[in-house]
């Protein structure tokens, strides 16, 4: 479902660099644009910030996001820049409460193509239940951008029973990962590269504080880690657990959710499911007498249905990270060298 | 002044796609250059976010930067995307106290021209007392940036004693303006152009917070609106006042503080001080009572010699700025229209 909000009539088509002189033509875009789009009490105010008050402690996270292309299968770079922080938020156990949107507009870009983002920001930020409060907007010569970058930086109250951190992590607790690897990276590289596959394969660009808030209500302490395994996918995120936390890390491979579609496009394409970034996904690392039950609440929640325990945390191997194949290999799991797909966020 | 911090010897001399990959690289970036130069409790924790606290109510403002050229008189872009946010919050009667930072790097840029940046950013938050507790960086591919754009967000406390809001700007006010202008605009177009001038003109890129500070502590209440004067210069910012107040505004032309240096250079690039950008400077709407000695307080405060009174809120033309010149000519201002000098920050 997508929020229907026609475009004004204006009488420009495309950014040029008077929209970012912070004259007139800035106001009249923000009017057409911003403002009308996502009008609340703060940024009524026009002033350079926004005035906010928090009872208790909160988590503050940013995130720029430069994906190419701007629009790719299940989403495009405005609702990402939304979920992207609202995510960083809940890896902290914060729900999303406000947040800034800043954009670096190329010279050129069509303003049916910064609408429609826009629009996409509009409704991927009331689905998350975040305001945006302030922003800013500059724009680039062509050729001196990519059509469109985003910064979104968030803030939001911390869960009462969230108590996430690294020196939590403790040897016998079980890694689990809310859902299946790769999605996003494959459909960003079936885009570029012009790939079609048999079964569409989408972003899993999605919001994940519900889900985190469920398991937080329901299992408080028991959470004792979270990461969202966007660049770098689960094995770069996992080596720096292990490398942080001093711990090894046992995987199964065959516990891996991975869909036979993505799993197929790899194949192809020569990628590791286990480098491929996500974005719909995150990795939590819980106490092992609540393993279970973690699991089966996930599975129960949209967007978790295909959570899974992948691992434990073990004695063994300090600071490394090794996955066992079903017939019993065993193969050292290290970061991302070098980069494998630019601009996957 | 400026703090001399020697590079560390890196195995890499520029920037490439593969440090905005999220994986070793990404890794090799961060430990070397930005948790080396700013590590702090936050930062040092290496999560997705940072955990914050505020007792009282807070200013939360954001800003993308895009200057080019990347180094000018007077600054970089570093220290520019400190002042920056660090002003936006003082305008909001906030002291600056946290600081996202995220880069969009361009594959190519040189690591010593980075490492100068991050220096810069170094030196401006530690002098103007804000930690950096979170960030991100990405690389686009070579053609697709300019070399780099910084955003910061802020986040800090609001001094007990401020009142200000467009809706306190009453007739009879006073418009102050604590600094000369047009000094960082006409900076930047002498770079640009490779213009030289008798005198140098170097930018006005410096923190705002502690001339702020000393007004609230002083005056408090008296103070009714503060607004910096950046892209659109003080024109645009003055002729928004005037539209959102639904008050007119009357300047005296005789009274902008303007160098002479600036002031000829404007002559020959046929350009109006009125709309060139600053960056060090704001504009005060105070009660008439205290408007002589908040410019006396502010003169004698580094940063505020050249404050002076500059207009006042009228009845008359409401909603319109309205310039008199000494022989006693008036002019209608208006905001900037077009664009001046692209990407001035």
């Amino acid at each position: 479902m997508q929020l229907q909000c026609p475009m004004p009539q204006l009488d420009f088509e495309v950014i040029t660099l008077g929209h970012g002189s912070g004259g007139l033509l800035t106001n009249r875009l923000l009017d057409a644009g911003v403002f009308s789009l996502f009008h609340n009490d703060q940024l009524d105010q026009r002033h350079d910030g926004a005035l906010l008050s928090f009872p208790g402690p909160v988590a503050f996270s940013t995130d720029s996001f430069v994906v190419s292309p701007v629009f790719f299968p299940g989403g495009n770079i405005g609702d990402l820049a939304v979920h992207g922080t609202v995510n960083d938020l809940a890896m902290c156990g914060a729900r999303p409460q406000y947040m800034s949107l800043s954009f670096i507009l190329e010279e050129g870009l069509s303003m049916q193509e910064f609408w429609d983002i826009l629009v996409s920001i509009k409704f991927a930020s009331e689905q998350a239940g975040v305001q945006i409060v302030t922003g800013d907007t500059k724009v680039v010569e062509r050729g001196k951008g990519d059509k469109i970058f985003i910064n979104t930086t968030g803030i939001g109250p911390i869960h009462p029973r969230a108590a996430i951190a690294m020196d939590r992590v403790a040897v016998g607790d079980k890694v689990i990962v809310s859902g299946e690897l790769a999605n996003h990276g494959i459909a960003i590289m079936s885009v570029r590269e012009g790939l079609t596959f048999e079964t569409d394969i989408v972003s899993d660009t999605r919001p994940l504080h519900q889900l985190v808030q469920t398991l937080l209500d329901t299992f408080g302490g028991a959470i004792h880690l979270l990461r969202d395994p966007t660049r770098g996918g689960v094995a770069t995120v996992l080596s720096e657990v292990a490398r942080d936390s001093g711990n090894g890390i046992s995987l199964q491979q065959g516990a891996l959710p991975v869909a036979d579609g993505v799993a197929g496009a790899c194949e192809l394409l020569g990628l590791d499911p286990l480098y491929v970034a996500n974005e719909g996904i995150f990795l939590a690392i819980v106490a092992p007498e609540e393993a279970e039950a973690i699991v089966a609440t996930l599975r129960g929640i949209p967007g978790g249905e295909a959570a899974a325990i992948i691992g434990e945390i073990v004695a063994e191997h300090p600071r490394q990270v090794v996955m066992r194949s079903q017939i019993g290999g065993r193969r050292v799991v290290n970061m991302l060298a070098g980069e494998q797909l630019p601009r996957i966020c």
